[in-house]
Protein backbone atom coordinates (compact mmCIF):
# COMPACT_ATOMS: atom_id res chain seq x y z
CA UNK A 1 0.00 0.00 0.00
CA UNK A 2 1.50 3.77 -1.32
CA UNK A 3 0.38 6.45 0.90
CA UNK A 4 0.86 9.96 0.66
CA UNK A 5 0.09 13.30 2.22
CA UNK A 6 0.34 17.29 1.28
CA UNK A 7 -0.91 20.48 2.38
CA UNK A 8 -2.67 23.27 0.43
CA UNK A 9 -2.17 26.50 2.19
CA UNK A 10 -5.15 29.29 1.08
CA UNK A 11 -5.39 33.21 2.50
CA UNK A 12 -8.57 34.37 1.26
CA UNK A 13 -9.09 38.07 0.66
CA UNK A 14 -12.47 38.18 1.54
CA UNK A 15 -14.10 36.43 4.31
CA UNK A 16 -15.97 34.19 2.76
CA UNK A 17 -14.32 32.48 -0.56
CA UNK A 18 -14.83 28.99 -3.00
CA UNK A 19 -12.06 28.37 -4.61
CA UNK A 20 -11.76 24.91 -7.17
CA UNK A 21 -9.70 23.00 -6.27
CA UNK A 22 -9.16 20.35 -8.08
CA UNK A 23 -6.30 20.85 -10.62
CA UNK A 24 -4.31 21.14 -7.24
CA UNK A 25 -5.80 17.33 -5.96
CA UNK A 26 -4.98 16.57 -9.92
CA UNK A 27 -1.77 17.37 -9.46
CA UNK A 28 -1.05 15.51 -5.58
CA UNK A 29 -2.80 12.37 -7.01
CA UNK A 30 -0.22 12.49 -9.97
CA UNK A 31 2.59 12.62 -7.72
CA UNK A 32 1.04 10.11 -5.40
CA UNK A 33 1.54 7.64 -8.20
CA UNK A 34 -1.41 5.81 -6.92
CA UNK A 35 -3.45 3.89 -10.13
CA UNK A 36 -6.65 2.53 -7.74
CA UNK A 37 -7.67 3.60 -4.30
CA UNK A 38 -8.95 6.97 -2.20
CA UNK A 39 -7.74 10.75 -2.07
CA UNK A 40 -9.54 11.93 1.61
CA UNK A 41 -8.79 16.13 1.08
CA UNK A 42 -10.42 17.91 4.13
CA UNK A 43 -9.98 21.37 5.80
CA UNK A 44 -7.53 20.94 8.52
CA UNK A 45 -9.56 24.40 10.37
CA UNK A 46 -13.03 24.00 11.81
CA UNK A 47 -14.67 27.30 9.64
CA UNK A 48 -13.77 25.94 6.38
CA UNK A 49 -15.08 22.86 4.19
CA UNK A 50 -14.14 21.01 1.63
CA UNK A 51 -17.06 19.83 -0.69
CA UNK A 52 -17.97 18.94 -4.30
CA UNK A 53 -20.38 20.80 -6.61
CA UNK A 54 -20.28 22.67 -9.55
CA UNK A 55 -18.18 25.79 -11.11
CA UNK A 56 -21.27 27.95 -11.90
CA UNK A 57 -20.59 31.63 -10.38
CA UNK A 58 -24.44 32.11 -9.82
CA UNK A 59 -24.71 28.65 -7.89
CA UNK A 60 -21.85 29.94 -5.70
CA UNK A 61 -23.71 33.32 -5.13
CA UNK A 62 -26.88 31.48 -4.09
CA UNK A 63 -24.67 29.58 -1.59
CA UNK A 64 -23.23 32.21 0.16
CA UNK A 65 -27.38 33.76 0.55
CA UNK A 66 -28.76 30.13 1.52
CA UNK A 67 -25.94 29.54 4.00
CA UNK A 68 -26.18 33.39 5.49
CA UNK A 69 -30.20 32.51 5.63
CA UNK A 70 -29.39 29.16 7.57
CA UNK A 71 -26.52 30.27 9.72
CA UNK A 72 -26.32 34.83 9.49
CA UNK A 73 -22.73 36.14 10.40
CA UNK A 74 -24.44 39.35 12.03
CA UNK A 75 -25.28 39.97 14.38
CA UNK A 76 -22.60 38.34 15.87
CA UNK A 77 -23.64 38.43 19.44
CA UNK A 78 -26.45 36.26 19.03
CA UNK A 79 -24.18 33.24 19.76
CA UNK A 80 -22.24 32.54 22.90
CA UNK A 81 -19.24 31.25 21.15
CA UNK A 82 -18.81 34.68 19.80
CA UNK A 83 -17.13 35.86 23.17
CA UNK A 84 -13.84 37.30 22.02
CA UNK A 85 -14.58 35.35 18.48
CA UNK A 86 -17.11 36.59 15.62
CA UNK A 87 -17.59 33.60 13.47
CA UNK A 88 -19.72 30.72 15.00
CA UNK A 89 -21.65 31.13 11.89
CA UNK A 90 -18.89 29.89 10.51
CA UNK A 91 -18.60 27.30 12.37
CA UNK A 92 -22.10 25.92 11.30
CA UNK A 93 -21.48 26.83 7.93
CA UNK A 94 -19.43 24.43 7.37
CA UNK A 95 -21.15 21.69 9.11
CA UNK A 96 -23.79 22.30 6.07
CA UNK A 97 -21.13 21.96 3.16
CA UNK A 98 -19.21 19.19 5.27
CA UNK A 99 -15.49 18.82 6.30
CA UNK A 100 -13.77 16.59 3.77
CA UNK A 101 -14.60 14.85 0.81
CA UNK A 102 -13.54 10.99 -0.28
CA UNK A 103 -12.89 10.59 -3.86
CA UNK A 104 -12.26 6.98 -5.65
CA UNK A 105 -9.32 6.77 -7.67
CA UNK A 106 -9.28 4.64 -10.59
CA UNK A 107 -6.61 4.49 -13.02
CA UNK A 108 -4.83 7.25 -11.97
CA UNK A 109 -7.29 9.58 -12.41
CA UNK A 110 -10.25 10.86 -9.70
CA UNK A 111 -13.55 8.79 -10.31
CA UNK A 112 -15.55 11.64 -11.44
CA UNK A 113 -19.13 12.22 -12.57
CA UNK A 114 -19.38 14.77 -15.26
CA UNK A 115 -19.53 17.79 -13.00
CA UNK A 116 -17.96 17.13 -9.77
CA UNK A 117 -15.74 19.45 -8.68
CA UNK A 118 -13.47 20.33 -5.52
CA UNK A 119 -14.21 23.34 -3.68
CA UNK A 120 -12.48 24.65 -0.75
CA UNK A 121 -14.96 26.56 1.07
CA UNK A 122 -13.65 29.29 3.29
CA UNK A 123 -15.84 31.07 5.94
CA UNK A 124 -13.84 33.22 8.01
CA UNK A 125 -10.68 33.87 5.44
CA UNK A 126 -8.51 36.54 5.81
CA UNK A 127 -5.84 34.20 7.36
CA UNK A 128 -3.15 31.40 6.10
CA UNK A 129 -5.27 27.91 6.55
CA UNK A 130 -4.59 24.57 5.49
CA UNK A 131 -6.18 21.24 3.39
CA UNK A 132 -4.63 18.00 4.19
CA UNK A 133 -4.87 16.07 1.03
CA UNK A 134 -4.31 12.37 1.81
CA UNK A 135 -3.93 9.30 -0.58
CA UNK A 136 -3.68 6.08 -0.13
CA UNK A 137 -3.58 2.83 -2.74
CA UNK A 138 -1.97 1.06 -5.12
CA UNK B 1 -4.88 -4.58 -2.16
CA UNK B 2 -7.75 -5.23 -3.84
CA UNK B 3 -9.66 -2.58 -5.21
CA UNK B 4 -13.39 -2.79 -6.80
CA UNK B 5 -15.64 -0.50 -9.00
CA UNK B 6 -19.31 -0.45 -10.04
CA UNK B 7 -21.96 2.47 -11.25
CA UNK B 8 -25.27 1.92 -10.95
CA UNK B 9 -27.98 3.99 -12.67
CA UNK B 10 -31.19 5.37 -11.90
CA UNK B 11 -33.72 7.11 -14.11
CA UNK B 12 -36.54 8.39 -11.27
CA UNK B 13 -40.43 9.03 -12.64
CA UNK B 14 -40.26 11.90 -9.92
CA UNK B 15 -38.26 14.78 -9.53
CA UNK B 16 -37.44 13.80 -6.41
CA UNK B 17 -37.19 10.28 -4.91
CA UNK B 18 -35.06 8.41 -2.16
CA UNK B 19 -34.48 4.86 -3.18
CA UNK B 20 -32.76 2.22 -1.05
CA UNK B 21 -29.66 0.93 -2.67
CA UNK B 22 -28.85 -1.58 0.48
CA UNK B 23 -29.15 -4.59 -1.90
CA UNK B 24 -27.31 -3.11 -5.16
CA UNK B 25 -24.15 -2.52 -2.46
CA UNK B 26 -24.30 -5.99 -0.64
CA UNK B 27 -24.14 -7.37 -4.11
CA UNK B 28 -21.61 -5.06 -5.65
CA UNK B 29 -19.53 -6.23 -1.97
CA UNK B 30 -20.23 -9.68 -2.49
CA UNK B 31 -18.45 -9.48 -5.87
CA UNK B 32 -15.56 -7.59 -5.13
CA UNK B 33 -14.47 -10.43 -2.77
CA UNK B 34 -13.41 -8.00 -0.02
CA UNK B 35 -13.30 -9.55 3.34
CA UNK B 36 -11.76 -5.75 5.50
CA UNK B 37 -11.89 -2.65 4.13
CA UNK B 38 -14.04 0.23 3.02
CA UNK B 39 -16.58 0.96 0.51
CA UNK B 40 -17.06 4.70 -0.79
CA UNK B 41 -20.40 5.15 -1.98
CA UNK B 42 -21.20 8.60 -3.88
CA UNK B 43 -23.06 9.98 -6.19
CA UNK B 44 -21.73 10.89 -9.46
CA UNK B 45 -23.98 13.80 -10.16
CA UNK B 46 -23.78 17.46 -8.13
CA UNK B 47 -27.91 17.17 -7.76
CA UNK B 48 -27.96 14.14 -5.77
CA UNK B 49 -27.30 12.69 -2.58
CA UNK B 50 -26.05 9.11 -1.30
CA UNK B 51 -26.21 9.18 2.90
CA UNK B 52 -27.38 6.65 5.46
CA UNK B 53 -30.57 6.74 7.27
CA UNK B 54 -33.64 4.62 8.09
CA UNK B 55 -36.38 3.11 5.50
CA UNK B 56 -39.27 4.27 6.97
CA UNK B 57 -41.74 6.24 4.59
CA UNK B 58 -43.22 8.39 6.98
CA UNK B 59 -39.50 10.21 7.61
CA UNK B 60 -38.92 10.41 3.77
CA UNK B 61 -42.23 12.55 3.63
CA UNK B 62 -40.80 14.33 6.26
CA UNK B 63 -37.20 14.91 4.31
CA UNK B 64 -38.80 15.96 1.37
CA UNK B 65 -40.62 18.87 3.60
CA UNK B 66 -37.62 19.74 5.77
CA UNK B 67 -35.48 19.86 2.67
CA UNK B 68 -38.32 22.43 0.85
CA UNK B 69 -38.29 24.03 4.22
CA UNK B 70 -34.67 24.44 4.23
CA UNK B 71 -34.12 25.27 0.10
CA UNK B 72 -37.59 25.78 -1.44
CA UNK B 73 -37.02 24.55 -5.30
CA UNK B 74 -39.78 27.56 -6.17
CA UNK B 75 -39.53 30.19 -7.19
CA UNK B 76 -37.19 29.25 -9.59
CA UNK B 77 -36.14 32.90 -10.36
CA UNK B 78 -35.21 33.16 -6.97
CA UNK B 79 -31.82 31.56 -7.30
CA UNK B 80 -29.20 33.29 -9.86
CA UNK B 81 -28.26 29.95 -11.23
CA UNK B 82 -31.90 29.46 -12.55
CA UNK B 83 -30.92 30.88 -15.61
CA UNK B 84 -31.52 28.33 -18.24
CA UNK B 85 -31.64 25.44 -15.38
CA UNK B 86 -34.20 25.33 -12.64
CA UNK B 87 -32.59 23.15 -10.09
CA UNK B 88 -30.46 25.39 -7.73
CA UNK B 89 -32.46 23.61 -4.68
CA UNK B 90 -31.41 20.36 -5.55
CA UNK B 91 -27.71 21.82 -5.33
CA UNK B 92 -28.50 22.70 -1.73
CA UNK B 93 -30.24 19.66 -0.82
CA UNK B 94 -27.55 17.79 -1.82
CA UNK B 95 -25.23 19.38 0.42
CA UNK B 96 -27.55 19.13 3.72
CA UNK B 97 -27.85 15.28 2.68
CA UNK B 98 -24.28 14.72 1.59
CA UNK B 99 -22.33 12.93 -1.55
CA UNK B 100 -21.20 9.94 0.01
CA UNK B 101 -20.94 7.52 2.79
CA UNK B 102 -17.99 5.58 4.07
CA UNK B 103 -19.15 2.10 5.35
CA UNK B 104 -16.50 -0.60 7.35
CA UNK B 105 -16.48 -3.45 5.78
CA UNK B 106 -15.82 -6.20 8.36
CA UNK B 107 -15.97 -9.94 7.74
CA UNK B 108 -17.24 -9.50 3.90
CA UNK B 109 -19.99 -7.41 5.30
CA UNK B 110 -21.55 -4.20 5.66
CA UNK B 111 -20.74 -3.35 9.21
CA UNK B 112 -23.70 -1.76 10.29
CA UNK B 113 -25.48 -0.82 13.08
CA UNK B 114 -29.15 -2.44 13.52
CA UNK B 115 -30.86 0.06 11.54
CA UNK B 116 -28.68 1.53 9.20
CA UNK B 117 -29.64 1.53 5.32
CA UNK B 118 -27.95 3.49 2.10
CA UNK B 119 -29.74 5.63 -0.01
CA UNK B 120 -30.25 7.45 -3.27
CA UNK B 121 -31.54 10.89 -2.98
CA UNK B 122 -32.34 11.93 -5.97
CA UNK B 123 -33.41 15.96 -6.00
CA UNK B 124 -33.25 16.61 -9.78
CA UNK B 125 -34.60 13.50 -11.39
CA UNK B 126 -36.73 12.05 -14.60
CA UNK B 127 -32.69 11.43 -15.90
CA UNK B 128 -30.41 9.06 -15.94
CA UNK B 129 -27.88 9.69 -13.64
CA UNK B 130 -25.51 7.13 -11.37
CA UNK B 131 -23.76 6.49 -8.46
CA UNK B 132 -20.42 5.04 -8.27
CA UNK B 133 -19.48 2.27 -5.17
CA UNK B 134 -15.45 1.72 -5.01
CA UNK B 135 -14.44 -1.04 -2.78
CA UNK B 136 -10.97 -1.41 -1.26
CA UNK B 137 -9.20 -3.76 1.01
CA UNK B 138 -8.30 -7.31 1.21
CA UNK C 1 -2.54 -4.02 4.69
CA UNK C 2 -3.09 -4.34 8.39
CA UNK C 3 -7.38 -3.25 9.57
CA UNK C 4 -8.46 -2.47 13.21
CA UNK C 5 -12.15 -2.73 14.86
CA UNK C 6 -13.54 -1.13 18.03
CA UNK C 7 -16.93 -0.36 19.24
CA UNK C 8 -17.80 2.46 21.39
CA UNK C 9 -20.31 2.63 23.69
CA UNK C 10 -22.53 5.59 24.84
CA UNK C 11 -25.66 6.09 27.37
CA UNK C 12 -26.12 9.88 27.90
CA UNK C 13 -28.15 11.35 30.24
CA UNK C 14 -29.84 13.94 28.66
CA UNK C 15 -31.19 13.48 25.18
CA UNK C 16 -28.88 15.82 23.28
CA UNK C 17 -24.90 15.59 24.26
CA UNK C 18 -22.21 16.43 22.05
CA UNK C 19 -19.11 14.05 23.68
CA UNK C 20 -15.36 14.51 22.89
CA UNK C 21 -14.47 11.16 21.97
CA UNK C 22 -10.83 12.24 20.60
CA UNK C 23 -9.29 10.70 23.37
CA UNK C 24 -10.82 7.36 22.68
CA UNK C 25 -10.25 7.36 19.04
CA UNK C 26 -6.17 8.28 19.82
CA UNK C 27 -6.32 4.91 21.98
CA UNK C 28 -7.86 2.87 19.51
CA UNK C 29 -5.30 3.96 17.07
CA UNK C 30 -2.66 2.83 18.89
CA UNK C 31 -4.22 -0.35 19.64
CA UNK C 32 -4.04 -0.33 15.88
CA UNK C 33 -0.60 -0.42 15.08
CA UNK C 34 -1.61 1.35 11.76
CA UNK C 35 1.16 4.08 11.09
CA UNK C 36 -0.11 5.35 7.26
CA UNK C 37 -3.87 4.89 6.37
CA UNK C 38 -7.39 5.90 7.05
CA UNK C 39 -9.81 5.79 10.25
CA UNK C 40 -13.69 5.88 9.39
CA UNK C 41 -15.27 6.80 12.59
CA UNK C 42 -18.98 6.94 12.41
CA UNK C 43 -22.34 6.44 14.21
CA UNK C 44 -24.05 3.01 13.87
CA UNK C 45 -27.19 4.65 14.70
CA UNK C 46 -29.49 6.67 12.31
CA UNK C 47 -29.98 9.47 15.44
CA UNK C 48 -26.24 10.56 16.12
CA UNK C 49 -23.85 12.10 14.62
CA UNK C 50 -19.82 11.63 14.61
CA UNK C 51 -18.59 15.23 13.54
CA UNK C 52 -15.19 17.13 13.86
CA UNK C 53 -15.72 20.71 15.46
CA UNK C 54 -14.16 22.61 18.36
CA UNK C 55 -14.63 21.80 21.82
CA UNK C 56 -16.00 24.97 22.99
CA UNK C 57 -19.07 24.87 25.10
CA UNK C 58 -19.91 27.78 24.03
CA UNK C 59 -20.52 26.59 20.44
CA UNK C 60 -22.07 23.21 21.88
CA UNK C 61 -24.99 25.64 23.18
CA UNK C 62 -24.65 27.93 19.44
CA UNK C 63 -25.28 24.11 18.20
CA UNK C 64 -28.17 22.73 19.98
CA UNK C 65 -30.34 26.34 19.52
CA UNK C 66 -29.47 26.31 15.81
CA UNK C 67 -30.09 22.98 14.79
CA UNK C 68 -33.70 23.16 17.22
CA UNK C 69 -34.13 26.28 14.72
CA UNK C 70 -33.74 24.02 11.64
CA UNK C 71 -35.34 20.89 12.98
CA UNK C 72 -37.29 21.48 16.21
CA UNK C 73 -38.08 18.83 18.43
CA UNK C 74 -42.05 20.04 18.98
CA UNK C 75 -44.25 19.47 18.04
CA UNK C 76 -43.45 16.40 18.08
CA UNK C 77 -47.02 15.81 15.46
CA UNK C 78 -45.43 17.90 13.04
CA UNK C 79 -43.48 14.87 11.59
CA UNK C 80 -45.00 11.94 10.01
CA UNK C 81 -42.50 9.23 11.56
CA UNK C 82 -43.83 10.31 14.98
CA UNK C 83 -46.41 7.90 15.10
CA UNK C 84 -45.38 5.34 17.90
CA UNK C 85 -41.90 7.44 17.95
CA UNK C 86 -40.61 11.39 18.80
CA UNK C 87 -37.40 11.35 17.46
CA UNK C 88 -38.06 12.71 13.85
CA UNK C 89 -36.06 16.06 14.40
CA UNK C 90 -33.13 13.74 15.55
CA UNK C 91 -33.21 12.07 12.08
CA UNK C 92 -32.61 15.35 10.37
CA UNK C 93 -30.46 17.21 13.26
CA UNK C 94 -27.74 13.57 12.20
CA UNK C 95 -27.88 14.82 8.45
CA UNK C 96 -26.94 18.51 9.02
CA UNK C 97 -24.05 17.21 11.53
CA UNK C 98 -22.98 14.08 9.34
CA UNK C 99 -22.82 10.26 10.26
CA UNK C 100 -18.97 9.71 9.58
CA UNK C 101 -15.32 10.94 9.63
CA UNK C 102 -12.86 9.87 7.30
CA UNK C 103 -9.58 10.94 9.13
CA UNK C 104 -5.67 10.70 7.70
CA UNK C 105 -2.91 8.84 9.71
CA UNK C 106 -0.08 10.50 9.37
CA UNK C 107 3.18 8.81 11.47
CA UNK C 108 0.81 6.87 13.76
CA UNK C 109 -1.07 10.02 14.45
CA UNK C 110 -4.01 11.45 13.75
CA UNK C 111 -3.73 14.28 11.14
CA UNK C 112 -5.14 16.93 12.52
CA UNK C 113 -5.12 20.94 12.48
CA UNK C 114 -4.65 22.65 15.26
CA UNK C 115 -8.19 22.54 16.92
CA UNK C 116 -10.08 19.98 15.70
CA UNK C 117 -11.41 17.08 17.96
CA UNK C 118 -13.56 14.51 16.64
CA UNK C 119 -17.50 14.31 18.49
CA UNK C 120 -20.19 12.40 19.31
CA UNK C 121 -23.33 14.01 18.61
CA UNK C 122 -26.50 12.45 20.44
CA UNK C 123 -30.00 13.55 19.28
CA UNK C 124 -31.88 10.82 20.59
CA UNK C 125 -29.97 9.54 24.33
CA UNK C 126 -30.62 8.06 27.28
CA UNK C 127 -30.31 4.82 25.79
CA UNK C 128 -26.90 2.61 25.11
CA UNK C 129 -25.90 3.23 20.99
CA UNK C 130 -22.46 2.71 19.58
CA UNK C 131 -19.82 4.65 17.24
CA UNK C 132 -17.85 2.02 14.87
CA UNK C 133 -14.20 3.15 14.45
CA UNK C 134 -12.86 1.05 11.69
CA UNK C 135 -8.68 1.92 10.75
CA UNK C 136 -7.36 0.37 7.92
CA UNK C 137 -3.78 0.74 6.97
CA UNK C 138 0.05 0.16 7.49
Amino acid sequence: MKSHRKELWFHTKRRRELINITPQIREVLAESGVREGLVVVNAMHITASVFINDDEPGLHQDYEDWLERLAPEKPHNQYRHNVGEDNADAHMKRQVMGREVVVAVTGGELDFGPWEQIFYGEFDGRRRKRVLVKIIGE
